[in-house]
């Protein structure tokens, strides 16, 4: 787990050649490497340019989600079979300056509350700073990684980029940074390892439905761990688990329920409640801040009938500390 | 949030007159006290003594759980309306040297994996030294807090201790830590306010059913936040958020479901599995230490159908580091 010396061995763009948007093991890989090489990706936004630096929020209500996820490869890892797990030592990412956030409208059905906010809300993001700054004077950390990291399910078929499976995929694993080693488990011959929908930042929940999306560049070094027999993924990682890298001042609300999500989208509303009320924030603004910035915890699962989830905002956030 | 200076106005211990186990707005209080006031509350054990430091596992298995959970209370506040939240500024904690952690039998349905333990596990955790010492040189840090805090509900009768509630209760949140401040909707005229089922360390999650159980004494100073309008309990905390209070190396697994419940399960069957392979655990020992150190966490709920959580072992805890 470290970010120590490498050279890049295989560079893939952004170029059509090297881009899918759908898990399908029949796919040609765009390239083959040997465990040990390092691939630069360049990946292309979630959306796939159709939303860019100034772009306002019609741009993202009349969006198409045909092209969702572009992702770029198949790479094909030597050796690789099933009941391996495909080893993937995140080296480097590196933005373009720019990103954003957004959720749709309420019919489209997409994040955590979706009856809850009738028209659709984007934020741009400039990045040009250290941080990504937002209304009010708040500044959010940059943390990046891959939102979509994964294999080749062995299902055969075009598969959507938007679930999560077994071999990884759409995971938003916040954890999954610079330094960070991710086990994916192989079901296909040669793994066929594809990456995109990189977010410069997240809260663990991600509950507006998009991250600070951005298009990115990612370096990482393959390897194999043998009959690894992992039936997901798994992660080495040093975080971030805190906005500071330290224990911090946070603010957090509970979401107490017979049901976990129903307890989610509780801890969630009344995060918001705070944010309209104590940072003068829209409650779109504060829905984007949320899934920006906001973590949500798994406090207990075992008091029948009700369930604890707690979200937490960091106070280093905002302005005024 | 600070535990500056503080004098104690009022000691409550853990004799019979001062405890009781159902939740009930009918019960007198024990004690009123004036906003600003500071209390020391003497708490029991959650199992009320039926497991003790010399306890094997047939203590536990034979446990009553007619006594769960003692707590030491109820405190009335003067002029707690409500409406208001009352402010509960943790001050301090402070254990009596010995704890456990254990899980029941398949039967009782307790934990989040009932079905995959069919006896009972038992660890009685010696707590002279600075952290709660495990089985083969794991060493857990301690970070004290009340497993149920809250008022009295509104609804009339005795309510069962075992689930959180609206006004707060069994809510198992590990940052209600020292220096934090906790915001408990208040129900009925004066609050009545109870505390115990106090823990040395817990993982987010508690998912064996038990955090490190200790009988405890507990400090704390009430306030008043005026028609708050908290629909659920609220809190400010400094953590704790990792195990040594800094990003830190941890290994982590992903639970991958279209039920959040079972992502959960996963993920932990993920860990126990890990902690089993790594660090030469039995599956029971591996799970209680997820109870007392794994954290869970809510990484995205919108890749819908399937969404992640995942649990996090930090590598500080295990002599090899």
């Amino acid at each position: 787990m470290t970010t120590a010396d490498y050279e890049i061995d295989h560079e893939l763009s952004d170029k059509e050649e090297n881009i899918h948007n759908a898990w399908d093991n029949e796919l040609d890989p765009v390239l083959t490497v040997e465990p040990g090489e390092v691939v630069r990706f360049e990946c292309r936004d979630a959306l796939d340019g159709q939303v860019g630096p100034d772009s306002g929020v019609e741009d993202l209500a009349n969006a198409s989600f045909d092209p969702v996820h572009p992702l770029t490869g198949p790479v094909a890892v030597e050796g690789a079979e099933p009941g391996d797990a495909l080893v993937v030592e995140l080296l480097d990412f590196e933005h373009k300056g720019w990103g954003f956030t957004g959720f749709m409208p309420g019919e489209m059905g997409l994040g955590l509350l979706p009856e809850e906010f009738e028209e659709a809300g984007l934020y741009v993001w400039d990045l040009a700073g250290e941080t990504a700054e937002f209304v009010n004077g708040i500044e959010i950390p940059v943390d990046m990684f891959p939102g979509t990291i994964g294999n080749a399910p062995a299902q055969a078929g075009e598969h959507d980029t938007l679930p999560p499976r077994d071999v990884g995929g759409n995971m938003d694993v916040k954890q999954m940074t610079a330094g960070s080693t991710v086990y994916l488990p192989v079901e296909v011959e040669g793994a066929l390892f594809s990456t995109g929908d990189c977010h410069v930042a997240q809260g663990d929940g991600e509950v507006c439905v998009t991250g600070i999306e951005a298009p990115m560049f990612v370096t990482a070094r393959f390897g194999l761990k043998k009959d690894a027999g992992f039936a997901q993924p798994q992660l080495e990682t040093t975080g971030p688990f805190t906005a500071t890298g330290e224990d911090e001042p946070m603010y957090g609300t509970t979401g107490i329920s017979d049901d976990l999500m129903e307890a989610t989208k509780k801890a969630i509303r009344h995060m918001i409640d705070h944010l309209e009320r104590e940072h003068d924030l829209t409650r779109g603004e504060a829905y984007i801040l949320c899934s920006a910035a906001v973590d949500l915890k798994i406090s207990e699962v075992v008091d029948a009938p009700n369930w604890t989830v707690t979200a937490y905002v960091p106070e280093s956030i905002f302005p005024e500390n």
